[in-house]
């Protein structure tokens, strides 16, 4: 497929707002990443080239990196590492030959002071010498497994991104990330396929592993799955379908806003706005830190 | 069983010189760092407390410690990280309560400007306000499923510490830790339960996970089993034995040394004098970072 194909494909999906093109749910990453570099494609990766490996980003000057790297092996569930660029290198290397991280993700946050304040399509004119950018596993690299077993993927069905919710887990702290809760993604599940669900979860614990929770969320702090902090409301739920929540690679934007003051600059992907990498789910045990 | 019993086990262990007595296999975690603080158990811990998980340990300065958690993540077989106190702390928390880093194992290495300069029994004095302590898996977690199966622990039955050899495997860099290669520790299994051992051990990927090579070491560098690098030589293998090699926690030593003037002050365990640490191996993927 040309990429002049794939930006038509978008503009249907742009136009419509409804479902993802089967084209582009089966588009190379590197022409996805290409759409996304042009600025053409800015919407989530829910459900897109299915069975790659896909990757929050937090982007820290280097005067915060060892804090956030000690914050991720400790929280190791949320923030599962897949890659730490050396300082200053917005290259991935084998996980995403020729990925660009100030252009090739669909969206961006930027946060000053702890303060959201601005989403974005790249990142070109922040990214400092000092800038280290850390990979972080996502529930979407599962997408694939999920579909090859007829296993419902329902945000990517009805052309929404995934609803994310903060929780009442807290975050076990490391230096100056020293305060948050985790949050979770939600996607469901028909009630006899739920074990099914959770097994193959399991094997992956570089995208979030085994659910935080089983149809209810609310001794994990959820009261209402149709009002999520992040991403989009779900749609009513189907059929047997029943909650499953996941903890969520954007958990360490609540906990930078939580350090309020301390941090006078951070980037991340927008929530569902993933860094999609040429190494397959299946494959991506051997290569993942 | 008491301090007074493990330590007359302990003398009969020095005296012959041969094998490891049952009471110290099976003794506890808490008793046997007690053994280590007070300088009586300055052995090996191969084979002892079967069934917790033990670990590797090196304390740097914090100037260091970004530099080498970045390498524990990029050369996860050989370094998973199970711990990483906060600077100054030696500690361990709910992974080995009451265990004091610089007393609690069997025996130390200091390394002064990347040569191995004192093995000793504690490193209080060492200790620094900004000394942080990494734990790293070690392979002895495995030797308590390896006994249930009834898999041979053939050093631990000749009472000599494992044998461990340089490979040709670079490491993967990061920052100061530049350049050095994969240590691998080596024990024999018997033919027909190589297939056992190896889906055994890929299940403990926080102890090494599966092997590097099995049957020979000539590809990754080993010439001569019975010409290790670091440990104890093997007893001749005995029966259809044959040698299984798996990465090793002592690769950070070989890379620290490789780091010459760079860095002033390191301290490690002993080759084989690991922490032994409370939480069951079985139990330790929710426990670990």
């Amino acid at each position: 497929m040309s990429v002049a194909d794939l930006t038509e494909a978008i503009a249907i999906v742009e136009h419509t707002g409804t479902k993802q093109p089967n084209d582009l749910k089966c588009a190379s990453p590197a022409d996805l990443r290409g759409l996304c570099r042009s600025g053409v494609h800015r919407s989530p990766t829910v459900g897109l080239c299915a069975g790659r490996v896909q990757a929050n980003l937090v982007v820290l000057p280097q005067k915060y990196a060892y804090d956030f790297l000690l914050f991720c092996t400790r929280n190791r569930q949320s923030c599962p590492l897949l890659h730490v660029c050396d300082a200053g290198d917005p290259l991935v290397g084998p996980l995403a030959p020729g990925a660009d991280l100030r252009t090739d993700l669909p969206g961006y946050m930027v946060y000053r002071h702890g303060k959201a304040v601005e989403q974005r399509t790249e990142i070109l004119d922040l990214w400092k010498q000092d800038s280290v950018a850390f990979l972080i596993g996502c529930s979407f690299t599962c997408d694939g497994a999920f579909e090859k077993r007829r296993l419902p993927l329902r945000a990517a069905e009805s052309g929404k991104n995934v609803p994310m919710y903060k929780t009442n887990i807290p975050v076990t702290p490391a230096g100056i990330f020293s305060s948050g809760t985790v949050v979770a993604s939600m996607k469901p599940v028909p009630s006899t396929r739920i074990a099914e669900a959770v097994r193959l979860t399991s094997r992956y614990p570089h995208a979030h592993g085994a659910p935080l929770a089983v149809a209810s969320g609310a001794s994990i702090g959820i009261a209402d799955i149709y009002s999520p902090d992040f991403g989009d409301a779900p749609e009513p739920l189907v059929g047997d379908d029943i909650p499953v929540f996941h903890a969520c690679g954007v958990t360490p934007q609540c906990v930078l806003m939580a350090c309020g003051e301390n941090i006078p600059l951070a980037m991340t992907h927008a929530p569902g706005c993933m860094l999609v990498m040429d190494v397959l789910a299946e494959d991506s045990e051997e290569y993942i830190q």
